[in-house]
């Protein structure tokens, strides 16, 4: 391969900025082969001019140098409302065509293109997963350099350019990014390929970034860790030059040690219209949308737009619909395209995890409560093998707590990832680690979602309460998931995976900023076809949910589960079945077919304290007629009209039954089970305990009885329920009300549980 | 006042050291009395020692800093678990013995101090509301400097210390708050000291920018606009020289024009157990936590634990229980203290707004429906006439929104604030605005906070989709509102307002990443003694709205609110009566006694909808039995049980009826009406149309189509509901159904809705 000219190099430019002033503007006359008229404007203009040329400037020399030094290259598009740009791309490499041949290479092709876009039933404004090339959607600005890093984990011959726009580098998310080169390994990892883009505005005013002189931003990055090279200009000429030499320097082997990065100063809405009815345009924030307002009747605007769109000389850039052989020459072949390359359909290259056998792993349980362990430290052995079969396509993340979070058997295998030098008092620290800690909820996230997105696979460890971090990332993450369901061409990709341990049960010694259970209400909302809420009661079933989710595609998948030792309740057996129905009976705790109360529960902790009450009521109340359930798949709780493939009604019948009332002890907030199960029949016998945002420091027994979801205020309401007036039921109450005084006096005294409330086990069968 | 001598210094941050570590270890022998026993130890070790001894001395050099140059100081102690530091202080200065009596300058002050510290019923491990001299919680990282901008904001003589740990330093919303002394004004905001403190390690692992070199650094924050200065060591009195020297070169008349900031490295855990059992623990990530980890029993812990306590020398630093006259000499009186400063107990400096009279301002309605106009346009020039008036204790912030939600008004009264240089093309921006944007959602929020937390006034203007980035800080204000609250001497806190325009309904020319309407299930879940959601349906509802917010205390109120011009419904007394009941009859709408379907809305495009729904049915079908409710105050849903001031069961039954069905059109999420109104007498009579999660880049119209909260599936859905079979109710199923299809091949044929949908009005009486 050879580079191609920079005159070629200009024409693609040109054609790109063709095309994408076009989407926004026609909807008709795509090659201007007649003058333009009103009825070619489209009725409603929607699009973004401003950042649009600044893009396909970065793409047509990311073209350049895929062929110039001969290398994969996927392509990001940080900036918001970059659409035009990467659809233009997408359309002139012929992979849009491909994928939807309505958009070929022909002058009905590129009028389908225009009238598309941003157009209902067509495709959205921005990098969206209907682009071919795609892997990052600048919609939410923020998470651009993180995606790419993501991406370049584990790819040694990728390099990853990737634009971020002077708006997006306000955000949090971004401006702790470029941290991230510190944690790629060069040999192993793939290299990323920073452009700021300065045009200098957001919607209506300058950036910070912008108005900075080249002397702080150098510093600045330079302090990042980054050897940044200026591009700065408004002639095309000059600014090519200048363009392809930075690129060629940062793809060459570089003399600094400093990974490079690219500075490009560039008008905002360069190349459109200078002015508009003697305003400034170009090279301003009103430049951002749409430059020219009122094109769609005979005057000035249409006039204007006109001499604009001819000032690119469409007809010699696509004689009869078809790139020209100058333009076609920047463009690689193949899979080596920026709209072709599998590592922007990472499905492609997914393979599946070779799953340890999880039964090597289990814990051993002659009957239930018989044994006391943590289920997060099960299953980090369990995950420590996994990630010793699958080497290079497994990474586990988090903001500095595989340890606390009882996950350290994976340090037999791997260390941390060391993002500076290492000292000899450093805990499993080296430049090898493949375990990815730093204090960032966002980079942890964005990090995971490029390493999926791009194929492989993941695990995000995180405290419960604050994974809320990244509640607007998940958000999108999982839009994105929908949207590349929806295009019929992307390939699954590997779902992703949360861990909340240290969940707000156990999270009595940190106090009430880290009691929080929320998360699970805001994933709920996105629908049981993109979410799963998994709520392991013990460490077999932890084991059964990992088979799961890491065997899943196109998922987000939410576990909770604790780090604490608790009793266990199930063999790996009947957590697997348990885990396939999603909830249902435990016989072996209380299974009366007629029950006067069915106790059930979710959550580890919840359920330990539905068990013990229902051992002190079996004990007090021995005719009590009682029936245990515990659900460990949240989402299955929906009916089947909001969720097909779950639990049928017949199902939740014959667990919950009909008639008897329902004591839920719940491990989130109560209204989520409502928000679930209210058009299951008898919905309105559910009477759910769970967490009533009351928290301080205090002990874990304080927890749940702050929150009534302690054994005895679910004892307390089983007997309520189930309408008994007996003296044995007065006796139980009584019992009842003196323990919960009592543990309250003892550890307002001594600081901890009353022995027989913390070391209570199951003894029964 | 003179600068106290550095001896002095350095005697009241062993006292402080002493007490931090007490307080993590002991419950009796607070003054070491007698050798250290067994029982004198807490039977739970729950405290985090590694940050204390760093914080500690950035507040001893505070309070000399305050004598030094005779100025008001806010303290803010960013890093995680700093907790026994500031507590310390509290101690130490008085401030805790005024507010509690207990803990007064006695040994059983100093015994109640220890033992109650991460106790059952005692205070927590951060810099809690619990804490006098504290606005600010160091549980969720990464919001330090954001917090101590907002405060410093209209505050001209104030300096915010503001300790930044290495840890939170790698957040994103820390990370980005670098860049916020660019909205500081000199003269009319105080300034803000941020010290990093780079003690090297999280939890367990070193920190990016505890391992990166001085240079890195240095250029790192220069980059950033700040002149750092370096103080290093862990010579206790070279330390304190160092600092002094530094301190008072930042508080000076600096010869930089960058503001100053100081880099202070000192190891982690600095004066504790250099090794415990052999292994290194000063200076490394062991000293995390609780150095010594069994101190409860006879053996080398305990008396290495005495011997820790003992190098303070607390006889002399607090003889009987008193702190020393050199201790004392440290320390500054009266509303000087860092306890005592009335900025970090904001609501004893709140004035309350002028509010301008929304009469002047509202839509003059001749009948429901005769008035078109955007809703946030009006709010507008009600908020510029607020600003006008309160000119030092109201700002507005939001990321680059502010005209294009269409509050340009407020550009009449003041601009943006200019983060740089300003130049001839900008839009209303100035070194002198109060309008704060920035493209970053944590640093709307986060200064926001501040300004409240200080005692001022605000509102936070933000696309609904993307308010999800700040999801987990919305959390933690609400908590730090709810535990204030508890503390008994707090004063109240004007409100955190958030209003949520370019809402999911008028996202349709973005696309689906701008389409979410959650936000409002995350703060549901926080309880309406802390929480009001408000769904205004027009103009007059949002001003009687706005009217109600700014003039609360000690809530978040979220406010979803259109931009785009729509009809208007009620008159500024009516929309107060209105909002006063939370919800009601729209009698002119349709008011049936005995109606066969109540049609109820909450939101401005789900009413508008909703009405015109009713407005056909009236047409076709004239003898159908509706009646119109609207709500406007969600939380107003829930059952007076979990919300006793607010509407209670009759007006629900009065409003709702008890037995017909209610076709309810939603703004969000269906689950969240059933999340709240779930114990409601004849809840299941609810059926709820909202945001099914379906979206792209389409029409207006549209969006409402795919998720069926249009006027015709209303309307088809009433009739469903009304049980009617008769030939007048198939035909006008039949049209709505025709109405539907027409309007799906317009918008994709023409890219715009059908005139008679776009264009409806309500012309009834």
């Amino acid at each position: 391969m050879t580079a191609p000219d920079l005159k070629a190099v200009d024409a693609w430019w040109r054609a790109a900025n063709y095309l994408s002033a076009a989407q926004i503007y026609l909807q008709d006359n795509p090659l201007l082969d007649r003058p333009l008229a009103p009825e070619d404007i489209k009725r409603r203009l929607l699009g973004h001019w401003g950042t649009t040329p600044g893009l396909t400037f970065c793409m047509a020399h990311a073209n350049r140098a895929i062929l110039a030094h001969d290398r994969d290259l996927l392509f990001i598009a940080g900036p918001g409302h970059g659409g035009p740009a990467v659809m233009a791309g997408a359309w002139l490499d012929g992979s849009l065509g491909e994928r939807d041949p309505r958009k070929g290479w022909t002058e009905e092709g590129m009028r389908k293109l225009f009238h598309e876009f941003s157009f209902p039933g067509g495709v959205p404004s921005h990098a969206a997963a209907a682009v071919p090339g795609s892997i990052h959607e600048g919609g939410e600005l923020g998470y651009s350099l993180a995606h790419a890093t993501g991406a370049a984990f584990d790819n040694p011959g990728l390099t990853v350019m990737c634009v971020v726009g002077d708006g997006e580098a306000e955000t949090g998310a971004l401006a702790t990014s470029w941290h991230s080169h510190r944690f790629l390994r060069p040999g192993r990892d793939g290299n990323v390929l920073p452009i700021l883009h300065l045009n200098g505005y957001r919607i209506a005013a300058p950036t910070i970034l912008g108005r900075m002189e080249d002397a702080e931003i150098d510093a600045l990055f330079r302090g990042y860790g980054w050897a940044p090279i200026f591009v700065e200009g408004d002639d095309p000429a000059q600014m090519h030059r200048d363009m392809a030499a930075a690129v060629d320097a940062c793809l060459g082997t570089g003399d600094d040690d400093r990974p490079p990065m690219i500075v490009l100063r560039s008008p905002k809405g360069w190349t459109g219209p200078e002015t508009v009815d003697g305003d400034p345009v170009e090279g301003t924030a009103a430049a951002h949308q749409v430059p020219l307002k009122v094109p769609r009747e005979e005057g000035p605007h249409l006039r204007q737009l006109e001499d604009w769109l001819r000032s690119y000389g469409a007809d010699a850039l696509f004689p009869g619909g078809v790139p020209s052989g100058e333009v076609r020459s920047v463009m690689p072949a193949g899979d080596r395209r920026l709209g072709a390359t599998p590592f922007a359909d990472g499905g492609r290259l997914t393979r599946p995890l070779d799953l340890p056998d999880a039964g090597d792993f289990a814990v051993d349980l002659p009957s239930p409560g018989a044994e006391q362990t943590g289920a997060t430290g099960v299953l980090g052995e369990w995950l420590a093998e996994l990630m010793r079969r699958n080497p290079e396509t497994f990474r586990l993340f988090g903001p500095d707590e595989t340890k606390s979070n009882k996950l350290s058997a994976v340090f037999d295998v791997t260390d941390r990832m060391a993002p500076g030098p290492v000292e000899a008092t450093d805990d499993h620290l080296s430049p090898e680690g493949r375990v990815m800690e730093v204090l960032s909820e966002h980079l942890c996230e964005g990090w995971l979602e490029g390493y999926l997105l791009t194929g492989r696979h993941g695990l995000f460890n995180s405290y419960e309460a604050f994974i809320h971090i990244i509640a607007s990332m998940a958000n999108q993450h999982i839009k994105w998931m929908r949207e590349a369901g929806n295009t019929g061409w992307r390939a699954p990709i590997p779902s992703l995976n949360w861990l909340l341990s240290s969940h707000v049960w156990r999270q009595d010694h940190n106090g009430f900023t880290h009691q929080d259970p929320g998360f699970m209400n805001h994933l709920a909302a996105k629908g049981a076809d993109m979410v799963r809420l998994y709520l392991p009661p013990d460490a077999n079933s932890l084991l059964a949910v990992a088979e799961t989710v890491f065997a899943s595609r196109d998922r987000a998948n939410c576990i909770v589960a604790g780090k604490q030792p608790e009793p266990q309740w199930l063999t790996l057996d009947a957590a697997r079945a348990h885990l396939q129905r999603g909830f249902g009976i435990w016989d072996w705790a209380a299974d009366d077919p007629d029950p006067e109360v069915v106790v059930a529960s979710a959550g580890d902790v919840p359920t330990m304290e539905a068990l013990a009450a229902v051992d002190l009521l079996r004990d007090l109340v021995p005719d009590l007629r009682l029936r245990f359930v515990n659900v460990v798949d949240l989402m299955a709780l929906q009916p089947p009209s909001q969720n097909a493939e779950r639990a049928t009604d017949e199902a939740f019948a014959a667990a919950f039954g009909t008639d008897a009332p329902v004591v839920f002890n719940f491990h989130g907030y109560p209204g989520l089970i409502h928000e679930l199960a209210y058009r299951r029949a008898g919905h309105e016998r559910f009477h759910v305990h769970g967490y009533a945002e009351k928290g301080t420091t205090t002990t874990p027994f304080n927890m749940a009885a702050m929150n009534e979801i302690d054994r005895f205020s679910i004892a307390l309401d089983v007997l309520d329920r189930s309408g008994r007036t007996d003296g044995r039921v007065d006796a139980a109450r009584k019992h009842c009300h003196e323990m919960l005084e009592r543990q309250h006096a003892h550890s307002h005294e001594h600081g901890d549980d009353l022995p027989e409330v913390a070391n209570w086990r199951w003894s029964r069968g």
